[in-house]
């Protein structure tokens, strides 16, 4: 058996404490596994005397992450305090100027620098790796980058942000107001105080640039992803979903398309009996389409202690192997900077209008609709009293650039009393 | 760029046709994603002049495919003949005495000779993989062995057939009997003219002793599998389970107990709302429980050339990084060879019984039942007509020996007309 492979801890929240567990537990296991054993070295974090739950005594302590990942008897680097930039960039750094593996869990950041992270990992010749920055303890990343490498990927997709797809679900099940359930996920802890990094989908695309680059060999661009939160979904949305046979998600889809690569995280209807439709409350899910192997699905939860420190143990646990791979299971200075594709691929959208109830309103919707060539498959008035009427319509297979001229122009008709919701329909 | 690997294929079937695609289709991928190129120097098969719709001009032939396992040329086999002994076994052992890789896709090989040979694998220092024996294009071993090795697992689960998974599913769907819908099965080439491997559980019993081996750390033990088939699942049996909100699956189970292994493949009740609940027609899933991460659940096709072609070439393409682990995920030589858990675990059951319609049998058979300490949850006596009434019980969680006393008992009654189904409620 090899020398240990010595680690070092920045970051003590849930996660570093959930590490720290899962060594102290499994040490055997572990040794067994990897073939050497997993020791951990020096910590770092905010407060040296806050009870976290785990004995941290034999372990050295280091004020400054920066100085902890400077340390001449630690191997491997695990950072899991979060945050784009500030220590966690700084730390990572330090770390692979001197020549050590990093484990993170910090989606934010790789998001923003994972290339030049990336680069300067596969310059130093160590292991960066990142498999709890997405989906959790799905095991997803290396899925994508080892168990389907033998295919062309055609289509990423998943519900990547537990706090909403909890929500939505809740919505459902109860028939509250996405106001209501918020704040009784606030309530219970699985929504933020401040929730637009989750609802606003912000954390999921994140996570969605670092799979897009990892499925097509291409450089994340995070600042290329569509997002829009869940914030304007109705009950009534949710309502006329189910009625089609239809359940709405907040999901993230990357696809190579002929004029650049195309990120989406936004609400999209999904067919209910398909797997993501049937996903239920915080549970996160990948699809996976390739061009071999078909379509495989991973399901699992996407956070909390146990999960993702497991993900960040299973990178250790194969750089203690000796596996040192390219960060984006490609060469960094081999992917190209891919555009963002303009028009995204056609698919058919659930819109859902607010228009006066006076005679001629629907006619002119549907002629402008009509001029843009954007045809109606299904169209379905609800009840309503007082003013606004609710109108749905699904369409078939339209280009969203012509679907946003005729929403711009709906929306500037004075019947028009609320901007169109326009929810895509993946398939 | 390091050297090119250079392979093998024995056996030129379905997935050999469709390995050889994968490396033609995709060369400069194969080599961006592990850093070398992946050549094709020899193949071995049957008949040399049968048409696979693949050209194979370029690589050298070998009627035999010990000589293939021989040669100096080559780095890595790659066996997809099939069978557990005969020219399959003769010529992976070659392989590995002769210092080279095997990648296989042979469950029925690696569940009788698999400890064997991943002790000689692992004294040459070479891989021995197998992810294509399991699930299909699912990367499960990799999950096992590499996504959750941070994890005590504590239940792995899962369909592994896809033949009675359709079997199953068509049944719920059309009303049709096992029978009719094994035939037609069979007509769309959905199941072998000699179903036995399929339905008996057999080819699905393979899997799971390689996937118990994998997640337990412990020696593979086929002999040990208790296995049942789904010939005896009538129509009836899947309309009572909907009744009660559960779906019948053909599902292995393995998990370790304290006296041993407890692996069983046989139909189960699992709830209908359920990741396993929920799967149709020919997929497969499996279901990894581990104490740190909780549930992961992994879907995808079982068979068929792409996704095994796909499963065969990542094993291919760790290989190529230079990744040699263990077969099993631990020294196969500090593997324990567990025993059968004689018990396994207690569970709820659905007991299906068919009784002549006269007075008094209901009390005896209550009684019995009582006697060995198995108490009923629900039962319900479905309308008939003619002599035997069908009685369906769900008991409430017991011992499978207890269970199997009373089971014996009441089948020696004279009004007990067929031997009773006991299916586990697995939940």
């Amino acid at each position: 058996m090899s020398e240990p492979l010595r680690i070092a801890i920045a970051g003590l929240g849930t996660v570093g404490a959930g590490i720290v567990k899962i060594v102290q537990q499994h040490g055997a296991l572990l040794a067994a596994r990897a073939g050497r054993s997993v020791e951990i070295v020096a910590i770092s974090a905010r407060s040296r005397t806050k009870d976290r739950g785990v004995d941290l005594a034999a372990y050295a302590w280091e004020d400054d992450p920066v100085a902890l990942a400077r340390r001449d008897d630690v191997d491997l680097l695990i950072e899991v305090m979060g945050g784009e930039d500030g220590p966690a960039k700084a730390c990572v750094e330090t770390a692979l100027q001197n020549g050590k593996h990093v484990v993170t869990a910090n989606k934010a950041m790789l998001a923003i620098h994972g290339q030049e992270m990336a680069i300067q990992a596969e310059r130093a010749g160590v292991a960066l790796r990142y498999e709890a920055a997405v989906a959790g303890g799905i095991p997803i990343v290396k899925a994508l980058t080892e168990g389907l490498a033998a295919n062309g990927i055609t289509r990423v997709m998943g519900v990547m942000n537990g706090t909403c797809n909890y929500i939505l679900t809740v919505m459902e099940e109860t028939g509250a107001s996405y106001n209501d359930v918020l704040k009784d996920a606030q309530d219970l802890g699985y929504a933020e105080a401040d929730p637009a990094a989750d609802v606003g989908g912000f954390d999921a695309a994140h996570k969605l640039s670092l799979l897009a680059a990892t499925a097509f060999g291409a450089q994340v661009r995070f600042d290329n992803v569509v997002i829009e939160g869940i914030e304007r979904i109705t009950l009534a949305d949710i309502e006329n979903a189910a009625d089609m046979g239809y359940r709405i998600k907040l999901l993230g889809v990357a696809r190579m398309a002929q004029d650049g690569l195309e990120q989406r995280m936004q609400p999209c209807l999904v067919p209910a009996a398909s797997p993501l439709g049937q996903l239920e409350g915080v549970s996160n899910m990948v699809v996976v389409e390739g061009d071999h192997v078909g379509q495989t699905v991973y399901q699992g939860p996407g956070a909390g202690e146990g999960p993702t420190a497991s993900a960040v143990m299973a990178d250790v646990v194969d750089i203690a192997r000796g596996l040192v791979m390219p960060v984006f299971g490609q060469p960094a200075d081999t992917l190209a900077r891919p555009n963002a594709s303009s028009a995204g691929s056609d698919a058919r959208y659930y819109l859902r209008f607010s228009l006066s109830d006076q005679p001629g309103v629907l006619a002119e919707l549907a002629s402008i609709l009509g001029r843009h060539d954007v045809s109606i498959n299904r169209m379905r008035q609800y009840d309503h009293d007082g003013q606004a009427a609710p109108l749905v319509i699904v369409t078939h297979a339209t280009g969203r650039p012509a679907l946003d001229l005729a929403l711009a122009e709906i929306s500037a008709l004075s019947a028009c009393l609320a901007a169109p919701v326009a929810l895509r329909i993946e398939s």
